[in-house]
């Protein structure tokens, strides 16, 4: 199979991007439209933003291994963006080191599974229009990223 | 120049496509994220739907002919889902034709120009929040689609 020159093969995935991939199939069999790594306000970056049938905002943070979860000193700060907070790991990861009040999925490159749901803490009416359009802005403007060929990178 | 056989070569552009694609360059620049072939409600598909910064909703139709603009009975239908309403048209499209109270954007495949700025209807708070939501569920899904390959057509 021969390649094409002026459309280079993607890089391969990253273990905690495999992990979104597989969050992402299975969010969207529930009725979740998905986006990778948000930018919700300067200095934290989502790694999967969920948005569902009726507007309900979720937030997944996918961990490959203990350094990466340790390592993490911003997670807090996502609960401020969604109404539900999950981490994503693979089978491997030691689930224990994750606090009991957040949601849990267990992941690979092609699918997921919600372990352990996410207690809800609902946004307020302003910082859920506001993630609501920061989340459709993004969408778009990859999506048009990737369309155009111009505008591809 | 060898082509992938895994990964066939797009079908060319239509011209209302074409014409679309140059008002979505032209919106980006000026801050709009788009999106093209959204449906806001049953019967009704827009050509191209544009967020702004402060979350202004524009909607764009695109005509590539006097007949294609003619057999549209549907337009004053999309003024109900944005704040302001454009047709995008090419250089020899006979703008005689148009209503003097909607804008008019001037494009090709490669760009486009605002020739007449659109009269301002806000939209209603939950009629934008509708909106915003469906604009941003629309882009995710089109964006994953093309992303991973299990799901693209």
């Amino acid at each position: 199979m021969s390649a094409d020159p002026a459309r280079p093969a993607p890089a391969p995935l990253a273990p905690g991007q495999l992990i979104a991939r597989g969050v992402c199939r299975h969010l969207r069999d529930l009725g979740f439209a998905c986006v990778e790594e948000l930018v919700p306000t300067g200095g934290l970056r989502v790694d999967v933003m969920a948005l569902g049938p009726r507007g309900e905002v979720w937030i997944v943070e996918c961990k490959s291994s203990r350094a990466d979860y340790t390592s993490d000193r911003k997670w807090q700060g996502y609960l401020d963006w969604c109404d539900r907070f999950f981490w994503a790991v693979g089978a491997e990861f030691p689930t224990d080191l994750l606090p009991a009040e957040t949601g849990l999925i267990l992941a690979d490159g092609y699918g997921a599974e919600i372990v352990r749901e996410a207690p809800e803490v609902r946004l307020a009416g302003a910082r859920r229009k506001v993630v609501t359009q920061k989340f459709a802005r993004h969408a778009a403007l990859r999506l048009q990223a990737l369309r155009d060929p111009v505008l591809s990178p």
